[in-house]
């Protein structure tokens, strides 16, 4: 009962449907990750999530991959498995560059780095930042 | 004794001051923030951390500002008040528009609900993730 | 040697006993789980862990079962994998029904949103806050 | 530039006072808090979380003070600032007594203490946790 | 009402007295820091609290200066700002040089940027780590 | 696609070669963990994180055992089960005794805790801990 049940198309409801249905449409694909037949147990967030993801990481002054990129970044400092593989094929999907992921992974790292430090150290923030 | 001392340009050491030259003709200016000041108080540690972040942050496969979002992300997940504030600077400074700052706090936003809700929801790793 | 040992009742020490006597008293279950095996390898450790679990988690002010849920949030929050199964399976045994459940994580994935953008957008606390 | 400029009720856009008179009608109070006023910077966003958070902190299975003290968990582990101000007071407003307060900090140390054992350990999830 | 309350030696219940008397007796001071001044307010949860840490801190198979910097690590990686000020505060008095701090910060520094790489790249765990 | 490709000994470069013999040296073994192996897929971050983790971990005012530790304490805050495990495992082979093991994991736990209650109560820092 603890562990969470993945709901197939197949066995959906509509309202389940119809947003399965709108992922397969945005994505242009039929495969649907199991992040959304989690969320499928719980259609009212189901529908929400989705509908804000969708509008959030559609193409928009940054670009769809930069996007990937930065999600994952996230992902990682939040050591949220699920989200770093699920963001990472998806960026690659988008066109990320092996060059591309090895500056990713080394910003990632020198952002840790110095989040550690500079937290460590206190330093105080700069007068000219702060205006 | 337990807080940071800031060490300025004027009384750093030859090995301090030639760090600090390099970042302001780096970074094109003469301002050095605090980050730097505060490590300045262990020479090797500034010395490592500065060559490391230059090459890290220049112009690569992934541009300037895009490195610079990245690294606002990791920072806002770590929660690095200092870096987030340094970094938004930064990227303002590199051109980040209004817009592209209202799309990396969505984004930020986005990836911080997901990764809460595929960590709680504990939802297993796709097979074709795997691969 | 750098993988944990989980100590078996039947090869408990006594004073690893007396504690494991008492989780299965207060639980009302003969089930001693692993986190608890696990620290009796270090009984000191285990007892002080257990004892303070003990007065924390008991029904007070807070029922039992919100207790549960909290415990849940902070789990997520720090990612613990084994302490999200645990107590997400501890709070269906005390009676979290499916919608609370759903609410749960839409409530926790909420907070991970606001929490990154309020610190991302370095948002400065209310005055009436602070009173 | 790079610090939050928070919008006034008098300096907002129509889209911004339609929400920021939603939030007054769903509260029953004219106090906008800042967290609103630094989103109104970027309305879609502002919109989009808003509509969320009305229908996530709504009163459900699991009752809005519960639903506040699980907003304070997450705030804690994930160290917003903000947030945790916000949602203490928030908390208070709706009731939660002092020792409440008392046994949510009791819990939420608590989470966090064995939370980093059962990490530090590495202890395996429990077979009867994971059907 | 939602702010913290520092309760002073001299404003204080018997049974707060006594550990303040205790805190005073074991670190050989008469200062008390704010962080019991704040738990005072819970007595049950001043009590516990103060009773493990004394027992976790005290001098043992690792030395008490030690103690104090890999509390300053998980402080530092948890980013509270209260502990990182105290425990570093509490390390120099304990004898901390400048050099041990320097590599305090190195070390905690260099272990944030391969946790993040640890992370992003999902490297999996060397078979004989499992052993 | 997206999982990480380890890169043996046998087809390395000779860029990643001369970086596995200094790791083979420096730590007077033939084995190379798969951090290595992952991190070699990106040479110049290979060398760069290598050399920088050579520099910080060696013997010097902290002695090599207690960076384990400190290392180890980072990880499980972070919660990077790649680095738990290969500290782990490195802090043993450095002598780390069983009396010792328990004793950090207990600080680690403590320091959590007090994390949690300290962020959660909003401590102010002590006017002494500031100068």
């Amino acid at each position: 009962m603890s562990t969470v049940t993945l709901v197939e198309y197949e066995d959906a409801s509509p309202e389940v449907i119809a947003v399965y249905d709108d992922i397969r449409a945005v994505r242009n694909t039929d495969y649907i990750n199991n992040f959304w037949k989690a969320l499928a147990q719980h259609p009212d967030t189901l529908k929400r999530v989705w509908s804000s993801l969708k509008a959030v990481m559609a193409e928009g002054e940054i670009d769809a991959l930069t996007k990937e990129m930065i999600y994952i970044a996230v992902s990682v400092a939040n050591n949220c498995d699920y989200c770093i593989h699920s963001h990472t094929a998806s960026a690659f999907s988008k066109g990320m560059t092996s060059g591309q992921y090895e500056e990713l992974m080394a910003v990632i790292g020198m952002a840790h780095q110095t989040n550690g430090i500079g937290s460590g150290l206190k330093v105080p923030v700069d007068e000219c930042y702060l205006k």
